[in-house]
């Protein structure tokens, strides 16, 4: 207490070991990059939960996580096992970064899958997350192999696909934490931490401005909602 | 199994006693009444969870069920503590049902407090679950002193508050509940049983039509709401 | 109310159609055999969670249907599945059952993977739910193809596995749901409504006795649970 | 992004407001003290969870989360709440702290209930968080009414309860908050924030070492538990 901070104790917490003061910092900047408090479904759950059980903020604040699966919070889990998996492939430090990545994205395009990472719904050019995490990881000596494979995909994907889509941020925040070595089947657990600030952030505005009630009467006045369940 | 109905089998579990046919057959009419289908609070925050995180069906029907707190499930919980209060104050079955009634409501207006059970937001004059239910309760034998008691509340309230309100389902529902022995600190637990069902409903309707993420898309287009988090 | 019965409702909202006697008789003996109510991990997770805040049962009941996932309530979904996509792959009612299930025996084991619905835990050598399921199926004009396909592999399963394991009551039951038409993705959300008729019968003796702190104490006295987060 | 810590932003985002760095310091020491990491009834509730659903780790945390209830994580809240109740009954800055808490606790008493953040299970004489917490505030400046009141009540209470109890660590807690103007009502929520990281610990041990189904066995064996149900 007063010695450790909040994000240096979660991180200490789950990988067992105290993280150095430039560790501490990339996870600090991942967990606010993530606790986005913008309108989202899990954020709009957590609001009608409060409304309906107002005692209960716990249960709100869980109903909010709930949402955290695999479409909505699964990106930055996704990205961090494709990078790592891409790398355990490769015999050490690649000497041709670029080689390797349109050798990955080539493979998951013959897959019929999505390359984990890239694109996003609203930041059609460039994520803004994107380019400061990278900036802040460098500044630490903590741009790994991760986080370089994941920018050599920005480089080497527009050639395959055929067009260039931005490295996004649930994504970095992914090759970050695993250049923390922080274990890739629990990243989701930092995504839902972060996502556990945003929330209250929500609840704390529902309790100031009580939406969650005005949200279901306008979802329950659209007649295309009601209909399908008669 | 083959030998005891599901309805059954849930009061045997919560009373510790098998229950007899006709006391079945209430429960599972209370059960029917509660598995409101349409859309509420707690079936959008189920359906909004269940499009972020369709991997886990488990956590989209908790989401809903997180919402029956205070506010949403309450009453039925509500109506039966406030019949069984007003009864053990009573020395044995009352003479004057009405008298008792009348009572009761002054009493309860006097603190300021709504009578639970009275009013409904949709059915301004009848809730028609009210006399199906006491109808069902009377063919079995099961009309014990909970329901007669809401029953006349529902005659001597008006002279009170100088208006007729309906008696709603929710709190037929706690009476009847607590007419056949079960412990009113659990009701909500049958209410939230029932939902159970109705969240299955919504949860199926959700995977053939798929209206979350449309849900999200309507309340987030809606300025008013996003302005205030800003 | 008073004219349908609480598991035919739930297999109406979810199907969208109403069932007949024969199917609400199967259907309502699945919920009674996944109901188990004996001590599981998602009962004592609903304990826990009870004993840590009485006041809101929601929260209790949800925390112990979250455990329903893949390792706990996965087998009913999973069989169900593996039986429909073997059927898929036959053209038509086949003539030999078990030749069909002997090949779909190997073709699992190949990919060293288990056959769901294939032995349990306590019931060496028969699981007595299997057969009372079978037996109401068929005298409901209901023992359809998953059903015959299961009973196949119960008799084809020892040449090719080297040993006998019994038909297990999950797997029954994910047989018996598919034969009634109902979604295979969605079988899981009948075993979680089952279960948590079995929860809240836990969460009735709960508040009798009050074991949730005793299992509490009961694991933080064991110095081999609390030493590892040291 | 690298200009806000994680914890600083959870404080903005409830508050509407930045806090200073001195507010930040005394909110993450908080955050620190309130995400006890030893085994809980919360933290088994999440790795029995964990164990029996492990592809849904968000499933995990709620229940994890579900269990800081009123009994569990009620008493920052709670304390706040009559520390906060107690200045507002009084005119401005009491001269006489030591009166004012005096006078709070025999009214209490008086009641029957128990002062909030007076005693702890473990701690008898003395909680090590207390005079960290309290100290730290007084560095930055933060030592306001509700501290203040709340050492007041340390001093006092002896006299009028006949022994002497501990100041406790959530309770401090409590007032710490309560005088960095946090509201009251959300307090709950810092506290379940704290624990979410608390619970990731967790969830990282289970991976590692998998006592979930251990601690199930544990209490499946112990007949004492198991009888009840039957």
């Amino acid at each position: 207490m007063g010695r450790v901070g909040f994000g240096e104790l979660a991180f200490w917490l789950v990988a067992g070991r105290r993280p150095t003061p430039g560790e501490t910092r990339v996870f600090e900047a991942v967990l606010v990059a993530l606790a986005d408090h913008g309108f989202t479904p899990t954020a709009i759950a957590a609001r009608l939960t409060y409304a309906s059980a107002p005692e209960a903020l716990q249960g709100a604040l869980a109903a909010g996580l709930l949402g955290g699966g695999s479409r909505f919070l699964g990106v930055t889990e996704d990205c961090a096992v494709f990078l790592r998996d891409t790398l355990a492939a490769v015999d050490g430090e690649p000497d041709d970064w670029d080689a390797v990545a349109a050798a990955a994205v080539t493979a998951r395009r013959a897959e019929g899958k999505l390359v984990p990472g890239l694109g996003h719904p609203v930041h059609k050019v460039r994520d803004p997350r994107t380019p400061v995490l990278i900036r802040i990881a460098e500044e630490e000596g903590l741009r790994g192999p991760h986080l370089r494979l994941f920018e050599a995909i920005g480089r080497a994907h527009p050639a395959i696909l055929g067009r260039t889509l931005p490295l996004n941020g649930a994504g970095v925040c992914g090759a970050a934490l695993a250049d923390l070595g922080l274990p890739v089947e629990l990243l989701r657990g930092f995504a839902l931490l972060a996502r556990a600030a945003g929330l209250l952030g929500h609840l704390a505005e529902e309790r100031r401005t009580g939406l969650g009630l005005e949200i279901y009467r306008t979802v329950d006045r659209n007649a295309r909602y009601v209909t399908p369940t008669e």
